[in-house]
């Protein structure tokens, strides 16, 4: 693992693409609300997107803090993140919760990985950022019931989640290629080329780990 | 004013029409945000629902604090909230403010006048789910910018929110015909069938003041 200083330039692009991340999750997190079978999954869904929001009011604070315009520093981020989840579009209900829960773990473990090397207080922002929810709970109890005994739905929520992780490493490798002062921040965060790989490796191995708590 | 006792069987059901409310709220807000012209307006509605979401949180533990279920104190709600919503959908950015703005604040005009007569543990869950955000005075901002000037566009929208406010107060009176506890809660609270019609006055000129802020 490097190191980071609080004044890396990459950080506030790190705060916007959180934070650009947040507002397009908290819209998809609402529309995709509609494949809920009852207002039970209709009420938890708009929960998790209240912490999302909850998240956000943390990184507009951190940005302003920063003396910077949070809506310019979001603004490079929204077409990449919308990408994503135009390639990722659930049709079902069961691929609404996966996509919530899984899409959700992936950016946590990145972003949870590269925290470590980050001075403490920009740790803490991005650690009370990415903090669990107890939503998840909910999420994880629901499709365990849907895959249970169903090896057929099992099997396509699998391929679902692969199509998941594969399309959010892709928009992540294109961000890194576009927004120098953040890829060079994961370099440093990371320590070098090398421990890039290990981060990849290490996010595969806890998306793997998700998925068994899925029962998938 | 009337009185009201803590364990009044209506007190139940006004949580259970607010915590309804803010969820049906989240969701058209989010719905509605589709006009926004620009992220700013995007990322300010997003904030109002994320507001909606903790003052939900609220309820919900007002709720199983007298261990009751939230879904199922909500459910007799929902039809009457989609009624209104269906009712009252926005087809342009400044109708969609206006409603955001309009119709929080008939709402809250409403819980708030009938909860003076509430014993202090209800009246601050009521107080604490309907306090203005700052998120506000972003509409009222953007409004009176909008319709500066432009007369044509302000008959619009008066017309639009003459509508919200017939629309609101069709939906309560429909609500009160229904709910026997709650309409003996509301009842107990303005003292007797006069001081209900004084609520609807008041209700009427708050909603005209409201109109001025606006610039309507």
């Amino acid at each position: 693992m490097g190191s980071v200083t609080s004044d890396h330039p990459g950080i506030i692009e790190l705060y916007g693409a959180l934070a650009c991340g947040e507002i397009t999750a908290f819209y998809r997190l609402a529309d995709e609300a509609k494949f809920a079978p009852h207002l039970y999954g209709r009420v938890a869904i708009a929960r998790m997107a209240g912490s999302e929001m909850r998240h956000y009011e943390l990184l507009h604070s951190a940005i302003t803090e920063r003396g910077r315009d949070p809506f310019e520093v979001m603004a490079p981020f929204i077409d990449v993140l919308d990408a994503y989840h135009r390639s990722t579009t659930p049709s079902t209900w069961p691929e609404t919760l996966v996509k919530a829960y899984i899409g959700d773990g992936i950016a946590a473990d990145f972003y949870l990985e590269i925290s470590s090397a980050f001075p403490s207080d920009v740790a803490a922002v991005v650690q009370g950022v990415l903090a669990e929810t107890h939503h998840s709970e909910f999420v994880k109890d629901e499709v365990r019931s849907i895959v249970d005994g169903d090896t057929i739905a099992a099997d396509r929520l699998r391929l679902w989640a692969r199509r998941l992780f594969g399309e959010a490493l892709t928009q992540a490798q294109f961000v890194l290629g576009q927004r120098d002062d953040l890829a060079e921040l994961v370099l440093s965060a990371s320590g070098d080329l090398n421990h890039i790989a290990t981060l990849f490796d290490s996010m595969q191995a806890k998306h793997d780990e998700r998925m068994k708590l899925l029962g998938l």
